[in-house]
């Protein structure tokens, strides 16, 4: 959420002459995305996202990530490209680091999502859905039941300083979510981590979908199960939005109908995706000192949506 | 240079309606400025920079700074307005902060300024000061020679801790500028902080004069030496450039000419002006924690600016 790595308006229009964009006339460094610096940059042509990958991303992931979004775009679905220069090459260096240069699009993020945008981006997800399907490379989820149980394990006790009860609700959750999580839905590439600020809109157009970076090969309810987290809710997560939770199924459902065993599965999968928000959190939350870079989100926001969808699937 | 204080896009694009500026559609957080929150943001008609203050900016001294941006303005410069409400009122309120909605002016800033910019930056910076001839209000400048002597104060001889001697460094230097500091030159409303990374340049083209949050009243020839020490230098302040020098004169002379007693006493003001970023960023140095939001600069670097005004000088 900060600029980590500067350089210098000098080197960014020096590096701008791999590609045929035309010469730099802004360049702003932006606080935005997971823990890499962004600059939104303007040309004589076009507007982009300049993205230097600092250390929290894995560089053998980035083909992953450059391939599906260019995947996604060839499809249809407003997802940045990252642009490649003559030789073809969309990865590059930059000051030392990974470095792309992707197309920006225009829009705003929400916060407190209208049905009707709930219903919108219901549809885009379903459209990734169909589209993913066509997309074959692999990435597995680290942070799916596996990863749930070794984050659980480093923050042991220590969930308590967060709140008294926190371990024992935890190690609960995840044994229920280990027990029952469904082995045998369809799989495929998903965004893992379509929260509000990583779509834009236009009015109630999807105009975006960014921060592919969490993206991996997995159960494609999940995808769904992680946005009725993170979209119909109040922020805190004392208030479940029906309304909103109705809008997105009903757009998901009005491009690709749920299965029944998805339809079963649904609960689960949302406590999972609770668990694994609560979890990061939490982790982040005792690992981060106060003042630093990175704003420490509550991790009690999402305990409150798993007590939700524990309670609701009793 | 981070986002203190975050605004939904829906309260951004509600504060829009208190101007005739159009809907929201695009903001980002932008880390930029001194210590305020900055956003980036496009609306149907425009794009304006949206400006939160935070603590470190005090608010009786916002008037000023509107003021005198907004007298600027109107005489030509670059230099971007707050825009007023429908009563004609710049300084607003948003997220429990005073705000500003301001002028977006396009351009990049150089890190390693050419001869050409730098007579460009000495033209502007010369037609400022002719500008400010028409300006009548006053602020005290608190970075002046009395608020160094309480700066070194404060630092006192954990200035060593930053390199051995630096405390005498500053002793010295203090005094002889104190004694020989000139009290009869022409006086009125300055910049006093126009570093390259407050210029906005298209090409060699000046496009834009930004950050007058240091903007006071006090010697005009002060502005000039606080330029020659930001753009005549390489950044560590080991090398001095001197056709950048040379470049920077001319173009101010070219505009207003000096009088002799600004040629006599420009060496001992651009001590000052070294002097006056050393303390400030000795300062911060000592009493920033490692790791802390903001990027802690080098004080060493205007050490070596002092130095050399002060070699060259006898």
């Amino acid at each position: 959420m900060a600029v980590y790595t500067h350089v210098s308006s000098e080197d960014i229009d020096a590096f701008l002459q791999r590609f045929n964009v035309g010469r730099l006339r802004m360049a702003k460094g932006i606080a935005e995305g997971v823990e890499n610096s962004n600059y939104l940059i303007e040309t004589d042509t076009a507007r982009f996202i300049l993205t230097l990958y600092e250390k929290r991303v894995q560089l053998d992931d980035l083909p992953f990530f450059l391939e599906y979004t260019s995947h996604l775009a060839a499809a249809g679905l407003p997802v940045p490209r990252a642009v490649a220069d003559a030789s073809g090459k969309q990865l590059q260096e930059l000051a030392g680091k990974p470095a792309c240069l992707i197309e920006f699009l225009s829009g705003i993020s929400v916060t407190e999502p209208t049905p009707a945008q709930c219903f919108a981006l219901g549809v885009s997800l379903a459209r990734i859905r169909d589209v993913s399907d066509g997309f074959s490379m692999q990435r597995p989820n680290s942070l799916s039941v596996a990863g749930w149980h070794e984050l659980a394990a480093k923050i042991g006790g220590r969930a308590n300083e967060i709140a008294p009860g926190l371990a024992q609700a935890i190690a609960a959750a995840l044994a229920d979510v280990s027990r029952n999580w469904p082995t045998d839905l369809p799989r495929g590439a998903i965004h893992a981590d379509l929260f509000p600020d990583n779509v834009l809109f236009t009015g109630d157009t999807v105009s975006g979908l960014i921060d592919f970076y969490f993206a991996c090969t997995d159960i494609h309810a999940y995808d769904l199960a992680v946005c009725l987290n993170a979209w119909t809710f109040s922020s805190d997560g004392r208030s479940h939005m029906a309304a909103r939770a109705a809008a997105l199924l009903q757009g998901y459902k009005s491009i690709h109908p749920l299965s029944s065993a998805e339809r079963t599965a649904l609960p689960i999968l949302c406590q999972g995706a609770a668990l694994r928000f609560l979890l990061t959190r939490a982790y982040d939350w005792l690992n981060t000192p106060p003042g630093a870079l990175v704003t420490r989100k509550d991790p009690l926001a999402y305990l409150r949506r798993l007590e939700h969808y524990r309670e609701t699937a009793g």
